[in-house]
């Protein structure tokens, strides 16, 4: 192992360690420092809003965006809410010892596979000091120690949160370097965080497509890709009226600014007529500007005119694209072409294409007459919200604490060797 | 999509089209192809070895060393051994479609995760045409398409090979792009198929060290790691002589050149009067060269000294590393140190050790007093060999037809949307 002078390797090194003492400690132990965590942060909720106020005014100064301001800021009534995620978190089932599968050969070697937490855990994300501590306690949880690199908008933010969550581990008899910030090390850091393979198990990036995009092309570290959200509800000839109206709207509106809220809206050509005047016009009196094509416009005049843009554009506001389809292989095809493979869902009555459509669009969540807001870790029965994967590798979907563990072998013998 | 004169694109196209067919074939159909492609294996016998004398010849030329070569020749029994093994893919369970877990949520919601194919697999390797085979009948069984690329010094065995898979998948009804090569295109293409992210689900590389780290340096397209395995025997203080004796025996000379061969054996220092001298002698009678510390060369004097590069070398010959530790910690201290996270095992006759070394030692198989050897898919009861993974995402240790799969989320409803 090489080691820089600037004390980089140091943090992986020490990171190792203590993801060596993590990985043995007991259920009881790990909820004991959640709990600390917790404590810790209620107790301290002066000096975080304080070092998070000095972040928001720099931002403010260099022009910061009102949605990216509220995203960075840190109330004293969300820091409460931060200690209740972490104490949340105590609630689920440990995965780590969990049995996936085993038997005994032949031979008489027994084996187990059980779960195992990664090891050190990268994390880079932006602007958004609350995932420190989300990232913090969903990998102490799972027996991994945690490398953070949160951005330089929320740089006194997360070394003040850092720095009380270590504190909170040493007073619960746990390594302080189980929670690391490499923050210190800038735009470098980062770089040098998706180089480290063989010190970092696992890199989660969370935050735009671009830093997703960016994470996943320089790292050499396997990436857990938590992607955007280009979501579609087809609906098909035979859809119920009602059902479909509720949960477009329902999809479209009820969060805005979400990876699981529909984006494109493909409409079977003999259900415009029938379907579509009563649901854009819901739409529309919710305040959602409407990107239609011709057939679906000559409906629903109102509307804007899509252009080949608005296919696979994930607006993340009150706007969706309409289109009208002759089938559900065409809309197959579009979604297809458009997704990002996140969630997709059909309103029918028809249990043919139900069936084709599960089976033919391949995406991590697929649907048949429900919103596509139910693609989330919370609403699925996971308890944490780690991201939802849009990779195929390891995780797809909503995950778990148990997407934050890797697997290993146990082989209990008596002498035996191969023949 | 780009569509480039060269037609590299088409062939990442016609794939994914492809694989749309294969995630919708029925075990049924899927086994049929595989039967079809046995019997076009044994029916071309003459065409293939023909075409391997070439790529012999034009190895022999250049100076090809005698264990590449032995690896690259096709022998009529040797194709006979092809087909047989695609026929014994045949016979595993088909892992598309079955369910992971699933359940009903209170809001009426059902929820199924089950396993569908990845799509596109890519595979890199090195003058193996054997693996030519083996991939397509393993990706085949499991719902993907396969994009190929073997290397220049196979190549005109792989090109007959993959003709004569695509005559015997369009005879079955299979798309021919099922199976497709890119060895057309050189290097360039090997590094084309690292950036086909979007077209490409996960790319498996086969062969050297060096390739692999290429391989996970360079791509973007999702890796599962298949590495190379530095592996230990620990013999603890209360080992039983006749097992550690033929165990240690076993995991080195059954067979070598094999990633789950014993590479390094480290010795309790109150054991090594009473286990090193038959161990080492009985190893030394059979061809094995001994590198020892000054600690073991005391007890067993034909033994050449081991120097530092000795330590977490992959020998892949009979060749084996001894050293000499205080105890289990120390056992532990030098396997974190030096090992590739494949197997590893303890001889012991001690619980809280063996417990200690199975719950310390992070490698994809941990073992107590077992041969390192039985670290394989088909000791393990998988089948197939796909690999052993030495990466802690998505898979770990021994590779089955299972871990070729990733997995979608099914959800049925009846008209819910999220409150």
């Amino acid at each position: 192992m090489t080691r820089t002078a600037d004390g980089f390797q140091t943090i992986l090194d020490d990171a190792r360690e203590a993801s060596i003492v993590l990985a043995r400690a007991t259920t009881t132990h790990k909820n004991a420092a959640l709990e600390s965590i917790a404590a810790a942060l209620v107790a301290n909720t002066d000096r975080i809003v304080e070092a998070n106020g000095r972040d928001l005014e720099r931002g403010i100064a260099k022009g910061m965006p009102a949605g990216l301001q509220d995203r960075l800021t840190l109330t004293h009534d969300r820091v409460q809410a931060l200690a209740a995620a972490v104490r949340a978190i105590i609630e689920l089932p440990d995965p780590v010892g969990g049995v996936v599968r085993g038997g005994t050969l032949a031979n008489g070697l027994q084996l187990t596979q059980v779960r195992v937490p990664f090891g050190v855990v990268g994390a880079i994300y932006e602007a958004r000091p609350n995932v420190t501590v989300d990232l913090a306690a969903i990998c102490l949880k799972s027996g991994n120690a945690a490398v953070l690199r949160g951005g330089s908008d929320a740089e006194e933010s997360n070394k003040v949160l850092v720095d009380v969550i270590g504190g909170a581990l040493e007073a619960a008899d746990l390594p302080r370097a189980s929670v690391a910030s490499i923050d210190a090390y800038g735009r470098d850091g980062a770089q040098r965080l998706m180089n480290a393979r063989g010190y970092v198990d696992v890199l989660v990036p969370r935050g735009s497509a671009g830093l997703i995009n960016a994470v996943v092309n320089d790292s050499s570290v396997p990436v857990i890709e938590t992607g955007a959200g280009v979501v579609h509800i087809f609906l098909d000839e035979t859809a119920d009226l009602d059902m479909a109206n509720d949960i477009v709207h329902n999809a479209k509106t009820q969060r805005v600014g979400v990876c699981n809220a529909v984006e494109t809206l493909l409409v079977h050509r003999h259900a415009v007529d029938r379907l579509l005047p009563a649901i854009l016009q819901r739409l529309h009196d919710s305040g959602v500007v409407i990107h239609a094509d011709e057939d679906a416009r000559a409906t629903f005049p109102a509307a804007t005119a899509a252009t080949d843009e608005d296919w696979g554009r994930e607006y993340l506001s009150m706007d969706i694209a309409v289109r009208v389809v002759a089938d559900v292989d065409a809309a197959i095809a579009h979604i297809r072409r458009h997704s990002t493979h996140h969630t997709e869902s059909i309103i029918t009555n028809d249990m043919a294409n139900a069936e084709k459509f599960l089976a033919e669009v391949d995406s991590a969540v697929v649907m048949v007459n429900a919103s596509t807001r139910f693609t989330d870790g919370g609403e699925f029965g996971f308890g944490a919200e780690v991201g939802i994967s849009t990779q195929k590798l390891h995780a797809r979907g909503p995950m778990g604490l148990p997407e934050l563990t890797s697997s290993k072998w146990i082989v209990r013998g008596n002498g035996q060797w191969r023949r």
